[in-house]
């Protein structure tokens, strides 16, 4: 790249999980800069948030919409280059129309918008502004995955028959039996703020991304039980689904918050006629491939007889072990290239991979399939035209 | 036990795979000695047979109806005590009956019977001859799986919410994709011999059985897909399964022979609100217990701190791997107690552990229920009552 | 077989490990029947366990002495094959003298004789006799360390640089900082009994056994550190071994029975110029495969890929979990096989695959040499002639 | 910290591995800001580099003296705050003593010195200078790590016993055989730049200085046996050690760069009186809490259950895996707090974890000590005062 990125945020102040993942992922490969942020809807924390991270008091601002306005207003060799979004998810689809149509790339937060109407406005407005759009589907970021992906494609796996997609998660299950107020009273919970959907909208559209990004299997129907365990949720906090692709293949996908002592569990495995795949998000240097007839493969990363994606995104030599934020950054990297070519005038480059607001308007449309689904009492709900 | 008990054996002839199962199972402990046998519709392969056991050929027969009869007529201390039935699906009921009718104690291989009506006929036959019957659902004979069922039933794990129970295998996949004739050419996927189900019937029963076992969960209904991928296949080769249990619980259930190198990789998962249970029938001596708030145990087999049930299971010290044969064993072995109680006419022993005619009634249920959502367009259907 | 073969037991009784082992291993695959023993020094302890056992009254002796002497005299149709012989380190070598002498073939528990005095004394008795003579090195009868031998065999690994032995044991840890007696008074603390060595002769010589029998490779020379952690102890309860092969190989190896928590931790990883492996006795069905320029292979038991010798050392099918017991009974079976021959003047078949005299031999040569290098200041210890 | 950290960087230009690490760990956290450099003792390379980090040009230099000579002369808000110093080895010592002469910190690749000699000199270079200096052991910058240190610290382990630490790396282990010159050709295996040792020099002293960082235990005396198994190889590529601590426990220490197929496989096991530890670097977000008499406990990093060490140097929640380049920002990180108070005039933090200049010279006298030993012809070789 010509220079440093100049990145702005909003949201992610002081505690705030994601954000400080974002900004991790954005500083490792010493592309990107923070420079100006939104940091809280309360100008405060804002301040605070923009000292933490040694920001120019002038480009800390009190909102999103000041922000937008005021970096526009700036020269073009100061102003951000794009601006990352972790608000709640009621806010995405206003923030990043806000920010487009004043002129700036943008990086948001999964699940892309409230709903699928607004995800199919978005696209609209991203395709309209020109500018690139990325969304942080980070578990498809691990070389691993890469790598699986290459091998789908590349036909090592033959017709693929099966898919099982597992995301378990059990932090909130200390609620289930509790006496008093829930300890984990996120706005997830909370419908106005969230969509209709908690379980399945936070970690459930990630195994779906995570499953077609490596599969290119396209969802036909879906057979879906929902449940709220935790008294008092409107929400789901635990899901499981029946699949059937298009082309014949089947499967399973769950996802849940309340499988106690699993703490981050995506894992998939694909079954195809020729081979199969197993990769574990809590080991993930590692690709487990199978087969009927000859001994199991480990794949591991970093070697030299991976293939060219899983090469492309790794930083440390076999058995340095990467993790989380290497996967996360390599999100970052794919669009900061893509940022880069868009702000410099520069050619496209070919082949980058990113989530975009593609991923985004199926992961919508998954939800929203997902919850009809749970409501109904025939078998099978048609995947929702997107 | 006062002396050896005599094992008679119809079916399990050279080459079988569970006769030999059954055999060593039976032999392990020296408690058992097989003596007699029908083992094969051909008499002269019956005949070698007998020879491999080292058998009287007196006492190697041409049927199982001659072998009961003649059995029946020898002198009490020289008759068998029981019988073990290790033929095909279709003949699992005449033979029981046969044998059950003429005196004998029955050991049967699962599933049961043909189809649900045979199976709660021979409960009413099992019961008016007052005779032992016990069923091989071996994976119940772990030692780590009795472990799971005390820490369950203890309340170690609180109110259960979730099951997940899998059962890939995938030795069949060579035949998906196959041309000209399948290799796997079982009497498994021939509905008048199998029943109505070949996958869910052979292995989607050790799953429910496991599951039940554990946790003492009915079933309350089920929603089902069930699959034919291998062409000209009438019979399912792979199912999976949403399952509503009484009291609230939810589970996910599947099984499959088109698993690309899947071996025989049952396991389950049974999540609590105080702690949760991991175990793999390919690692059995390990008992996985998570907590979402203190670090997860490995429970080993072979260790002073297990319940009693585990220690009362075990053969060797810790870490002295015990297989899939030990745990078959200890179904006999329970079984054993039981028919040396009944030959020498000693009370029952308590709390005798091995599945029984009720279990294979289940089983049966279970096949019933599972064919019939596959089939239905609504989602759930009710668990059929046995 | 002709028929089943006809064992003794010498040792064993009530309560013994090994013993009950020996006898599971032997019942297994229904061509050995016990039908005689001296189980204990104790005549009432013996009668007793022969009740257990179902033996014929007049078949339970009450020395090994009367037993051979009334064996001997028993009609050939009657009398044992052979003995097991179970007893304790310093009357392995009395007992095999005693029957090999009066004209039966033996199994006999390692390590196979006091010291290696005895040893080589043994070597000609056994000679003399023309008896089998099979020693239960009984790590060496899985089926995947079959396979690593195949593999090292046929030069898969290439030259092997360097090996690695671990065979650590904790079970004895809680007498370190006992206050009042040991818990753990095993007579193998005992040197009047056990000999020069407690745990490297217990141990060890298991671990020095696997390696050789994988490997070919012999030991030229060795440093070795023992120690006695426990108070009082004598002899060694940890041994760490330095050693260097002949061709230029080097290794580690050491044995332990303090390290907390470790079960019965036998693993071997052997490091060749074009390939690698890695087993672990815990988790025996399973061997893994390692190169330095393609992805790792697992290879599993009971597949169609093995080669010969695992393939005919198996009983059940993939991931139907054999452990311990089978591969000790895999070390019966091809003495028995050897036996019978011996017994019905047959061929002896070829390639029989058990432990012998010579790897007692080797296994008496080690302890003394281990013992020898650690009361040395010189780095070195050249290994013993045997 | 009140505003970013400026560093320098001499070495680690374009293609170098650990220069990049380096990098990334500085930048991970968005507190230190790369500013100047002197990448390559070629100035064209170094400008290149110079570029690629997005430096101003004024700020590249073509050696470390010009480096320190300029940046000594900026004023106090520009010059850089600290060094990185990721140079050959034969280097660490002019460069470091340069810098710190120059009233620089420094952060220091290692091992830190050539030679012993060398490490003790810069002990009173870094005394007299008042400056910060810290050492990339970066392995102990773990979570888990830091866990275990904790765990042995407050006696969670009782009395340590035994220590065995590994580190097989395989990436060499093609030059054993090949036909034509080495394919790993680096500075490391020339003694003129790596010193007297290349395996042990380069990673015997992580996994020294790991256990030492855990254990607390001072190492008394060492037997080595060093191999060179590459031909032409002067220095060693394996290396075999028994080791004696003060105080009474044994330990087995082994590093080796010709295991076939192992990668970075350092791992630890410490086995004490009332528990074990074992820690392996590729699956770093576990640790392996062992004991004899009740289930083992697997502790993974981010619950809140862990001490707090591990909770401080934690930047995901559990199950989100971190890896290499967070550990060693944990380095980078406490040594940047370090820097931070010698830069400002503020009292320095308490208890800042990162290895120091002490490190180092038990690192160097460690090599010197196995290089004698690996000489000597008797057993025990005293370890190196320091």
């Amino acid at each position: 790249m010509k220079r440093k990125l100049r990145m702005g945020m909003v949201g992610g102040g002081r505690g705030a999980f994601i954000g400080a993942v974002h900004r991790m992922a954005a500083n490792l490969d010493g592309q990107i800069e923070l420079v100006a942020g939104a940091f809280s809807s309360d100008p405060k924390k804002s301040k605070l948030s923009g000292k933490d991270f040694h920001l120019d008091p002038s480009r800390v601002y009190s909102s999103y919409e000041e922000m937008a306005e005021k970096e526009a207003a700036l020269p073009a060799d100061e102003r951000i280059d794009f601006v990352s979004i972790v608000v709640r998810n009621n806010l995405h689809f206003p923030v990043a129309k806000c920010f487009l149509e004043a002129g700036f790339n943008v990086v948001c937060d999964k699940p892309m918008t409230f709903n699928l109407k607004e995800a199919k406005q978005l696209r609209q407005i991203v395709k309209k502004s020109g500018k690139v759009f990325a969304l942080t589907h980070n578990y498809t970021g691990y070389p691993m995955v890469k790598e699986a992906r290459e091998m789908a494609s590349k036909g090592k796996l033959g017709r693929i028959l099966k898919v099982v997609t597992e995301y378990p998660q059990g932090y909130a299950v200390g609620d289930v039996d509790r006496k008093g107020p829930a300890k984990i009273n996120s706005w997830r919970t909370n419908p106005e703020v969230a969509g209709i959907s908690n379980c399945i909208a936070d970690i459930g559209t990630h195994a779906e991304n995570l499953g077609r990004y490596i599969t290119g299997l396209e969802i036909e129907e879906i057979c879906a039980d929902l449940n709220a365990f935790i008294p008092g949720r409107v929400l789901d906090d635990d899901g499981n689904l029946l699949v059937r692709y298009k082309g014949g293949a089947r499967g399973i996908l769950y996802a849940s918050q309340i499988s106690n002592g699993d703490e981050n569990n995506l894992n998939i495995r694909i079954y195809g006629t020729k081979a199969s795949l197993e990769w574990h998000q809590e080991n993930p240097n590692e690709l487990i491939v199978k087969y009927h007839d000859k001994p199991r493969e480990i794949y591991r990363r970093g070697n030299d007889y991976l293939g060219a994606a899983a090469q492309a995104n790794t930083r440390t030599p076999f058995a340095h072990p990467e993790g989380f934020i290497e996967a996360f950054a390599n999100v970052y990297l794919a669009a900061a290239k893509a940022i880069d070519a868009e702000v410099h005038g520069k050619k496209m480059p070919k082949n980058l991979d990113f989530p975009d607001v593609e991923d985004g308007i199926e992961g919508m449309a998954f939800i929203e399939t997902v919850v009809k689904s749970a409501k109904a009492k025939s078998k099978w709900t048609k995947f929702i035209k997107a």
